[in-house]
């Protein structure tokens, strides 16, 4: 993260907020945020005039969002060419409200905009590696075995400016306590849902006796 | 869920696996589980030239899946006069290698792809929304109060045929276990990811002494 404060998020006409302004964010540090919490993004391409959506993991800086896969896959030999959409969801709750109407979910969401530029340089496909490998599984880039020349090039990296984002955020109980719905007498609320990392499985292969390193299982509990 | 044997999943060009072939699945009964063990997806829609992913509610039925949203949303204004590609996915567990290469997610991830009917029927759009609210919210449905006619014509509701579908699942250890890379003496495993509903928070806006219904309560601590 840089020590200067950071540029408040860019508008275009595709991340201005058509509806529900009020849960639309403009501090870069929310964005920031949204894409420190997940590894799993929604990469949305134009494929044939159909759009694609393909889950895939990926690595934030402050400026560059990282995305891989297989030389094979389709979206992104498909991404450089165009622009593409990635979407990052973290839902918190079920807001529950005294009508089915006013039922809805809290999430922070981000989405960046952006034409994808295919990394070749050597030193920069390393490190955008490392940042994506580090954001789902951190620690295991000093643990594992890192890779090598052949499986750098059979590597696809892409990266996306974060020029182009916005954020929305949707927190809060359901709005409906105020309205003639709180005369039914329900009871309304929001029910929170959490991801929580679980116990290590070990490899079925692995010799008898090696256990799971302590920045794996320190993830225990948490996410 | 229909008694009768349910057709395969059928094969078109999107459909059909570029890649990880042997992840892909052919059972309609796996799709099933898959939209049945999640309430959210992404949503992928071509607007202008460029994908746009948004995440939204959903609720499935053995053919058809309902999404809803404001009249007001643009993706939803613009879904129905093309191609859309619905996909859900669920992070089962990081799959940790001995090597950052063999590094990778197990998931269960269904993409359908259609061009999605706008529900105007009466009858139709009530039982939508019936399905889609009990996709998130089980019991819901028949403890809050039901939309009005109001509330009805204000909601767009989506159908999108389960017609063409694909379903991929990744799941096991990591498959450098017989590998030269076993050698190394690293732990290597899956690290299980669970999602899991909290304790239900109360409106502050409820009056005291209301407990949340059963229905709610149930969930706690389980997905």
């Amino acid at each position: 993260m840089p020590e200067t404060p950071r540029p408040a998020l860019s508008g275009s006409d595709r991340t201005r907020l058509r509806r529900l302004r009020e849960n639309g964010r403009t501090d870069r540090s929310e964005l920031d945020a949204v894409l420190a919490a997940g590894f799993l993004c929604h990469l949305g391409v134009v494929l044939d005039g159909a759009p694609m959506v393909v889950p895939t993991v990926y690595g934030a800086t402050a400026d560059t969002l990282y995305l891989h896969g297989s030389v094979a896959s389709r979206s992104l030999v498909a991404a450089p060419e165009a622009t593409v959409c990635v979407t990052v969801t973290h839902v918190d709750s079920l807001v529950l409200a005294r009508s089915v109407f006013e039922h809805s979910v809290n999430y922070r969401c981000a989405m960046v905009y952006g034409v994808p530029r295919q990394v070749t340089d050597a030193e920069e496909k390393l490190e955008g590696l490392r940042v994506l490998s580090e954001q789902a599984a951190p620690g295991q880039w000093d643990y594992a075995r890192r890779p090598d020349r052949k499986e750098l090039a059979a590597t696809t990296l892409l990266a996306l400016s974060l020029d182009e984002a916005s954020v929305k955020i949707s927190a809060g109980p359901p709005e409906d306590g105020d309205g003639p719905d709180a005369e039914l007498g329900l009871w309304a609320g929001e029910l929170p849902l959490h991801q929580v990392w679980g116990e290590p499985v070990p490899d079925p292969a692995l010799p008898p006796g090696l256990s799971a390193p302590s920045h794996i299982v320190a993830r225990v509990g948490r996410i």
